[in-house]
């Protein structure tokens, strides 16, 4: 048993807090926990007011509970937790503190009582100031937001690791939109990290089988040194790609008002992060671009790209954002050029960017990647479908070409109907496609590694 | 009259290359075309195998037509567009060139040829290798593609010039999206730009009625002292917003053999931009959410922006590109903080960013921005809509304060049902809302002029 699988697979749980209605967050969460019990895990609610909740025995304080538990989520009010903390003492391994009102709220002092409880406790704590785990492996699900308010993303591989509940609402609501083909493993959303943070959960991912990508949104490191040891063992096993927030003075005010830890240098953040060939994701947008694209590929040895598309401003543009993202974009070999002119119309451009013009046809897109695959090492697939050469035949072909080949590749196309068929096709080859030529680009990068 | 009138608002209109089909090239333009007849537009298409098309008199040679026409539009293979011109001498005052295979293909010299024969026969030239004109005003559209493959954006404010077809594809993409509220004015693509570029446009559209922003995007530059007083003299009267590509050696590269012009220094471009108030996009998401900005709002003077939100990961954010984007996030005068502290709970955060927390409820926005009204010159408004206290009644508050004070904003929120309400009642209202915290400041950078 790992350390910390009481909070990730807990087989029994106290719920501090408990509510009777799905209208209260206590009861949001106590309907989520008694899913759980088809499958052996125990629910002990604790509410003062009821001697059952929701169908299930319920207990009047902590002291009542004769069992010891895994795992407590706790949701009452701040000055109370460190009195619930005490109880808990002997009777759990982990807790999560829902509860705000700690260091994010100037209350330091408070958040001090509470770690020391914990620790002298022999409790693991979450938060506070959080909402704690979800894990689609085990249907575990902490979160005080009802699925109506916050879409809970498919089964898949990518973990999420964050310090706000704000940015795991935008990443659920960007997995769930109904073209989204990326799933969720497990998500953990540690707040002010009075106890457990980033560095532990990285470790636990290590070896989470469902887990084949990590991202994280990170505002602030307490230990540095160990962030950066645990961020690498991470990345040795699987790719781990994190947004950085706080990167200005008034980014890094903010963040500390947030959560209270200090957000320090960015500038020796990132440094840190490409001395240790850790992946950054430059916005929210591009993080949730990156997680689609490591749900989908896994990263390779790299930097030569091809750029192959039927629009020409569409093209240059994506040859703009390699630019900026450090890709090289190699030449076609002389002897190939030649073979592209006899075979193809004169007005094709056979260079990188390589212009099919609005005369495509479907077939010519693997023409070339067929010739050039072995002289690059990632692909950026532009097909505006507005033109009429681009049917849904072409998703086939480079389906094939992908699985053949196993090559990076991004896809970017339209959102009309062919386009939108074209996309589905596409990722469910495992090439996510993308809205703009540079966000591809962009997506391709965390597939690439210099 | 203006000097491209006869392009942009023509009375006849001679179409070389016509067809019976809307399977051709020459089909499609044909049909868009006759819809322009009820409006009295005469309508002249040349066929050497039909006497009729799609119901109208057909022409077989340009020589049997008896009138003169404003515009004559050519899709008929480049070798023969030299011939058609010399007959289209004193027929025609304006004409596009819709063929590809001039200088885009090495054939400099045919667009020499090109170039030469429409000068001397006193034509204005839209072309070669290009889609020419769509004109929400009068129905114009000259457009190769179908409907059914590119879809026409609804009437608005915004006027496209772009160098390449691809980006306008995807412009009108973006345009028609379901929830999108952006509209087009006038639409002009002017390939390979032989004779009329971009310059000549500007001018076109200082006066355009319909017109109240401008978007552009840009490869190469002819005469860079004419762009930049055409430019200027546009920016004067309405926003102009520039997406410059080719930015590197590659990109320069690649948009050289696209349309067969010089890119030129992206530095120097980008420091003219600046020097001159013209405004830049960084990428083509940014074009299209800047053009939306500019639909709905008109940029004024100012940089102190300051974030209100109810989720402190998504203000960081927006606070770190708040940093990127150079605005002065301003910190709220003392005695208001005090103020906030009395009325709000204790764990709210009265900074910039202001954090209304997961405990929001809907009127607290209008409490802080009430307050701050006269502090600021632009807000950045994002309401995670997860959250219970976030309710579709905040958008008629909100909608209401910006009817009242006019002040630059822009909204962030989630794409749950009560998200898009949200959006659709601020969109109605005159501020534009985005999928990310960061895409919402950059495109308040794009209202507020330093």
């Amino acid at each position: 048993m790992k350390a910390l699988d009481p909070l990730f697979k807990p087989r029994s749980i106290i719920l501090v807090g408990a509510s009777h209605t799905g209208i209260k967050l206590g009861g949001v969460v106590l309907k989520n926990l008694l899913k759980l019990r088809p499958g052996g895990v125990r629910v002990f609610p604790v509410n003062p007011k009821f001697r059952r909740l929701m169908g299930v025995r319920s207990y009047g304080t902590v002291g009542e509970i004769e069992d010891k538990a895994d795992l407590a989520i706790i949701i009452r009010p701040a000055p109370e937790v460190p009195g619930i903390l005490e109880q808990l003492k002997g009777r759990a391994g982990c807790a999560i503190v829902v509860s705000a009102g700690f260091a994010e709220a100037g209350r330091m002092d408070l958040q001090k009582t509470v770690q020391k409880t914990a620790r002298e406790g022999g409790i693991r704590l979450v938060g506070p100031n959080c909402m704690g785990v979800h894990n689609n492996a085990n249907g575990l699900d902490t979160f005080i937001l009802p699925a109506g308010r916050l879409k809970r993303p498919r089964p898949g591989g990518v973990a999420v690791v964050t310090q706000s509940g704000a940015v795991l609402s935008l990443i659920f609501e960007a997995f769930s939109r109904p073209q989204s083909t990326v799933g969720s493993s497990i998500t953990a959303h540690y707040g002010n990290a009075a106890d457990i943070d980033e560095s532990d959960i990285f470790e636990y991912l290590e070896d989470d089988g469902k887990t084949k990508a990590v991202i994280c949104y990170i505002e602030s490191v307490r230990d540095g040194r160990r962030f950066i040891k645990r961020a690498r063992a991470l990345a040795r096993r699987k790719p781990l790609l994190i947004l950085k927030a706080g990167k200005g003075a008034a980014g890094q005010a903010a963040a500390f008002s947030h959560t209270g830890r200090l957000a320090g240098s960015y500038e020796v953040f990132r440094a840190v992060l490409s001395q240790f060939g850790l992946l950054e994701a430059a916005d929210f947008e591009d993080l949730a671009d990156g997680a689609k694209a490591l749900s989908l590929q896994k990263p390779v040895k790299g930097n030569r790209v091809f750029i192959l598309t039927n629009g020409g401003g569409a093209g240059v543009l994506a040859s703009d954002e390699c630019a900026g993202q450090g890709f090289h974009e190699a030449k076609i070999p002389q002897q190939k050029i030649a073979r592209f002119k006899r075979i193809f119309p004169p007005f094709y451009g056979p260079s990188n960017p390589f212009d099919l013009t609005a005369q495509v046809r479907d077939e010519d897109y693997l023409t070339v990647l067929e010739e050039l695959k072995g002289d690059y090492d990632g692909f950026v697939i532009i097909a505006l479908s507005a033109v009429r050469g681009i049917t849904e035949a072409l998703g086939g072909m480079l389906a094939d070409f992908k699985k053949r080949t196993g090559k990076p590749m991004v896809f970017h196309t339209g959102r009309d109907a062919v386009g939108q068929r074209l996309s589905q096709t596409m990722e469910a080859a495992g090439v996510p496609a993308f809205d703009s030529p540079e966000r591809a680009v962009r997506a391709l990068r965390k597939l690439l590694i210099k």
